[in-house]
């Protein structure tokens, strides 16, 4: 049992951690050095470039400006000054919406923190129960309903409490689904024309013998959708040809290696050795051999896609089909065609960037065996995953090593490996795992066979949801591994399981206030230091960089990553509404860690990521989903600790709120999630006819004839950065361009104008 | 524990009660007076009429002629002769369907039976474990998994005649899913025009302060489906004009009621009360009285359907709108119409015969509440119902009454009235619940606000499924009420649950086949004797008809209420698969019901059933979801079973094969359901040119004009029997005339032709 003080202590020690990281990042970020990792996004976007206009070489690489550094948390008002329709505008929909997801944090748990403390705490700490007992207990405990003596018509409070936090919860995220899905509608149907409104994915074309699969659905489309059909596009299965095109950009980057090796050194001729690794077979001269293999790659290249393109076994029965009207796309997508319902299968198209093609062949019946397989492993890797890493770890002992590898004997009784081994090795095998595994869930999604890389990662964050909840969040409050568990509930009665978890929960509080600290606090405050990004830039910019466009290349700006980032966010929601009224003590934590996740995240998304793709907030339903589900466990538990505190009489006052709002879940489920699936025809009609009228000479087929190629036909000698960037602006979709420079300079006009800015020219020079 | 001996004496009361049944159908049947009980089918489709065209008085009422009795069970024969496309013309899908359940359960039963015949009964009874365990037991618990040692290798057989059932089972129900799926597009397919292949059902049309309901979906729908739109109805609140009618109705029986009484003694004049019943109030004439109401009931009806038609506040806001193709109909029906998903929703119109006028203005919101009060409603109505019953019992009996009622005390003591209290009236309370169950179950389904008949048939039926499997399957298994054991389920574990119900399963196998031969063998063969319609005919053709007209409407055809017969066979289905591997000595019982059943159900519903609706066959996926859940709880229980039977390696071989059910539920959902619930627009596309080139001048803009008429409207001097009768015609859709003649009078030309042909013309005439 932690005491206050315990908790201050720890509080201080993450308080200091997270201030060094923001320190940290102040500094590293006004380098001009650095300005690469730390606004990658406003370079993409062409609105800053490296090139220097002044200054001497210093200057290029540290930012000499003292008066920089008094500033240095400028960066907190910049990233919440950006509206949120410029927002959307500079970071797409995605982005913006997902920031949401803090700001809903907060938005529920303020009012409920502000009533816990008035009335919760005041009913917890005015009563004696623990004193009495003779228990050691901490002050955290006695502001917890541990306090309240059994029996007690206190815990009416709680009930009224429960109800309250319910109503406010279920009002919070109701107005936040209408929103944003009025958000998603505005988006999608907003002026901009984006190949996907016309499209429609088209899988499980049936194969004839007579026809090619382009024919079959030209034909079936012109009969079934005689006036709105526009043009269609076959997929190609070029798994290989992106194959060859990778190892074609990985001797690429040898070869700028090396030329750039030998342009600062000439007297020396780069060699290396042709074999595994570069550490066997014969020497060779690196340039000459990188060259050959280069043009042998593009050679083999031009063929494989003539191949792929001439091959009429390389394509796939799918097809991205596109129609003359919004509308059209919209009836399409939504009808069932055949009446075989697992032929023609329609689904709106996701945007190009969007498209996972290795997925796009899949038949039907496959789909329901592939999923099938992943429930039952996923299952089993949930529950069971802790067998395998023990044994692991039982075999990482010093005995262990001595059996399997006898001949190591000498090399591990020095005593450094030795106590190398006994401290770190045993831990390691959980922690490789731990560090995989979103990568196993996003493979497992892929095998699945979701045809979106936003739903791969859509289902990946479920994935890692339910690993969360039953391993770190079960896990920790009924000790044991999971499998253990598992055991355990089956073993108990329906109305037992409630209660031992609810027993438990406020017995954990101070251990979850201290894994928000750690987790939450200091994590999020290194996610803004990004400190591997930024070693591996200054890595690839001494060894591979020759051009600015190369510089370009190593920036890499990286993403949200929704398949782990809200599977976190939605574990602080689980806690908060759980010990909401059991120990409103851990809310303020809470509260921090979504504010200071807000801003940070604020901050990356203007100046750093840079979205994979735009799915138009497709994930909101999954959110809304988890958010309910946590609200009715936080129901079920307090069911469970009341029930074990002789307060019986509260359960039939309790049992109501899973049931209202497991309602209020099928209500909102049905008035707000086919903005996320469907396409209201109204809509489509009323943009078709805006369009018609504005641009009545619009060549539609000529817009849409190559928007769903296979990336790999789209360039040649370019490579798929530069290509994709390429696609965003010419489908002038996302990234526009937004006339304002990038924020975290441009000092506000209002307030600090008088001693910022004549400063102003002279730092942005210093800084470009 | 019931022996051998004891069940075949209550199979052979069952088995003698089912004969005389038969027989009195037999002969019933067979007597003029009766052909319009057991024949109403054909006089509604105007086959057969009822007018005498040679022979006595005496022929008319009674068959004379011996020849037609020795041949008493030929409607058997008659009953299969008619194939299945002729009888889906003559009786509608729904009907052909239906009877393809009873097929299913021969199908899936019979190989089951000669599977566990021959592998399990020799497996169970060369054991001796009964023997030696020294309680008393039966030849059926010989029989019985019971008599297999504890620990057994013997178990292995079990678990794989697990698999073999579910195999097969799944198997099964796949190509009947297929075979009804292809059934159900072919028949919406078919030749015929329906209105309700054009016809959308709009609902939640928002109010416009400018507009009134008819133009705004004007507007909408030539706004939105612009080429595809043609014409719609609006729905008027018709509820007061429609309990006119039936008023109107009710005094009309009377005056015909007076009028024949009159007529048959022109001596005396009736005379009437009007107060209460008849009982008090003015002695007055009655067929002036009744002349007089039905004038003024007549100028109301006229007086209130004008008002409805020019009130805009009886207009509601919904709508069928027609569109000019299938094709179009069957977009607007998928798809989403507006922004907000809850106005404007859209699905297939029921057939117009199928409609629930009540139910069609209830807006979205409202939807989700009833559909959580009625969830809340029928838990408890499903788990608590035995309260007020136990209450109601405490009441009736001589104390209850004396207390509560104490005038009566003098009726109450004596002798006979004493002991029909003390015997009957307490099991009357529960008597009168279980009949009238069906009805409470429907009101709650139309509280709930489907818009369909059909699909509260369904809902209803769902619904009873559910209280039967608790009250009726759990109910006996477990004894005590529904309450008690949910109290016991929650206390126990999950993996304690399926053992003891696993348990309780062999021992209650002889209780379950005097089940099945009362309900099943007597209460079948007691469907075809229609003792009530029979006696309610006969009362009606005594006091009311008059006229040919009259008498068709003394008819009461019924038709196969779905929603108390489904549940019925789902439990059979339920009780064969759980029993299957633990009892096999109940299977054969099992298949006795279903072949009768089936030759009962295609006789009735050749002669005599006329739906009141056509849905396609709509409930099949209902059908197919509760054998999937009785196959899964038979594993389960098993798994329970075997648990407790030391068995325990076997767990894990069985734990997947629930998983495995479901899956394979999933697939056949995502395959087949489709055909249910959506209309491919292919199968559209080629209907509507089809149609094009065979009747390119059709005004489908006449014919769908007045196919949505609220029935009030339709007619005003015929009642709703003739009316319903002509909208049915009008249709020309369902109950079209076949070539064939009713079938039991008819001889298969090849065989019987020599003995029983000359015979014939003589049999009809007598019959006629």
């Amino acid at each position: 049992m932690a005491t206050l003080g315990d908790i201050g202590v720890s509080a201080a020690i993450n308080i200091l951690s997270a201030f060094i990281f923001l320190l940290a990042f102040a500094i590293l970020r006004l380098q001009p050095l650095n300005d690469r990792v730390y606004f990658p996004k406003w370079y993409l976007m062409g609105l800053r470039n490296g090139v220097t206009q002044s200054g001497a070489f210093v200057k290029k690489i540290v930012n000499l400006d003292w008066r920089a550094y008094i500033r240095f948390l400028n960066w907190v008002p910049d990233a919440l000054k950006m509206p949120e329709l410029e927002l959307i505008d500079h970071a797409g929909l995605d982005s913006a919406v997902y920031l949401r997801i803090y700001l809903l944090g907060l938005k529920i748990f303020v009012p409920i923190t502000l009533l816990a403390f008035t009335v919760l705490v005041p009913v917890h700490w005015t009563n004696s129960t623990l004193r009495k007992s003779g228990f050691t207990y901490s002050d955290v405990d006695k502001l917890s309903i541990s306090n309240v003596p059994l029996g007690s018509q206190r815990f009416w409070t709680h009930i009224i409490m429960a109800y309250a936090i319910t109503v406010w919860t279920c009002y919070v995220l109701q107005r936040e689904y209408a929103k944003v899905a009025a958000m998603r509608l505005l988006f999608l149907a907003s002026e901009k024309r984006r190949p996907d409104q016309f499209t429609v994915l088209v899988r499980n074309v049936p194969p004839d013998t007579h026809e090619s699969v382009g024919e079959c659905v030209e034909h079936f489309f012109l009969v079934n959708h005689t006036d709105h059909y526009l043009t269609h596009q076959v997929v190609y299965n070029a798994n290989k040809l992106a194959k060859l095109v990778k190892e074609k950009k990985s001797k690429q980057n040898w070869l700028d290696y090396y030329q750039l090796k030998y342009s600062r050194n000439q007297s020396n001729r780069p060699m290396m050795k042709t074999g595994l690794l570069g550490l066997f077979g014969n020497k060779v001269d690196a340039i000459d051999y990188q060259t050959a293999e280069v043009e042998r790659l593009s050679k083999e290249i031009a063929e494989e896609r003539e191949r792929v393109k001439n091959d009429p076994k390389s394509i796939m029965p799918a097809a991205f089909v596109s129609f003359k009207t919004r509308w059209g796309a919209a009836v399409c997508a939504q009808t069932q065609q055949s009446r075989n319902p697992t032929l023609w299968l329609t689904e709106w198209a996701p945007e190009p960037r969007d498209v996972y093609w290795r997925n796009l062949a899949i038949p039907y019946v496959s789909l329901t065996i592939r999923r099938l397989i992943i429930g039952v492993a996923f299952f089993f890797l949930t529950f069971f995953f802790m067998i395998p890493i023990t044994f692991v770890q039982t075999l990482a002992t010093i005995e262990g090593i001595r059996k399997v590898v006898p001949f190591l004997k000498v090399i591990i009784d020095i005593p450094f490996v030795k106590s190398f081994i006994q401290g770190f090795l045993p831990g390691i095998a959980l922690k490789i795992f731990l560090i995989v595994l979103p990568r196993i869930l996003m493979l497992m999604s892929k095998f699945e066979g979701w045809e979106s890389i936003s739903a791969l990662e859509r289902r990946s964050a479920s994935k890692y949801y339910i690993f969360n909840f039953v391993n770190v969040f079960l896990g920790s409050i009924i000790a044991g591994a999971a499998f253990e568990q598992l055991k355990t509930f089956l073993h108990q009665s329906a109305n037992e399981i409630p209660k031992t978890i609810g027993v438990a929960i406020p017995m954990k509080a101070t251990f979850f206030i201290t894994y928000i600290m750690v987790d939450g606090w200091a994590g999020i405050a290194g996610e803004i230091l990004r400190l591997k990004p930024l070693i591996i830039f200054h890595l690839k910019n001494f060894f591979l960089v020759k051009t600015e466009n190369d510089r370009k290349k190593a920036m890499n700006a990286g993403s949200l990553g929704f398949n782990t980032g809200e599977p976190q966010i939605q574990l602080y929601f689980l806690l908060g509404l759980v010990y909401a009224v059991v120990t409103p003590f851990l809310l303020p934590f809470i509260l921090v860690f979504f504010g200071l996740a807000f801003i940070v995240f604020r901050h990356q998304i203007i100046n750093v990521y840079n979205q994979k793709y735009e799915s138009g907030a497709a994930f909101w339903p999954d959110v809304h989903g988890r958010i309910i589900f946590a609200l009715v466990f936080s129901q079920l538990s307090l069911l469970g600790l009341l029930g074990t505190k002789h307060a019986a009489q509260s359960a039939p006052f309790l049992i109501a709120l899973p049931v209202l709002t497991i309602s209020f879940h099928k209500f909102c489920k049905g008035r707000y999630e086919p903005a996320f699936t469907r396409y209201p025809l109204q809509e489509a009609r009323r943009k078709d006819t805006l369009e018609r009228a504005k641009e009545p000479n619009l060549n539609l087929k000529a817009y849409l004839q190559n928007a769903y190629l296979h990336p790999v036909f789209k360039s040649d000698d370019e490579d798929e950065d530069e290509e994709f960037d390429d696609k965003l602006k010419s489908n002038g979709t996302v990234l526009v361009p937004t006339k304002r420079q990038s924020r975290e300079n441009t000092p506000a006009p209002s307030r600090m104008s008088a001693n910022s800015s004549p400063s102003r020219p002279n730092a942005i020079d210093q800084i470009q």
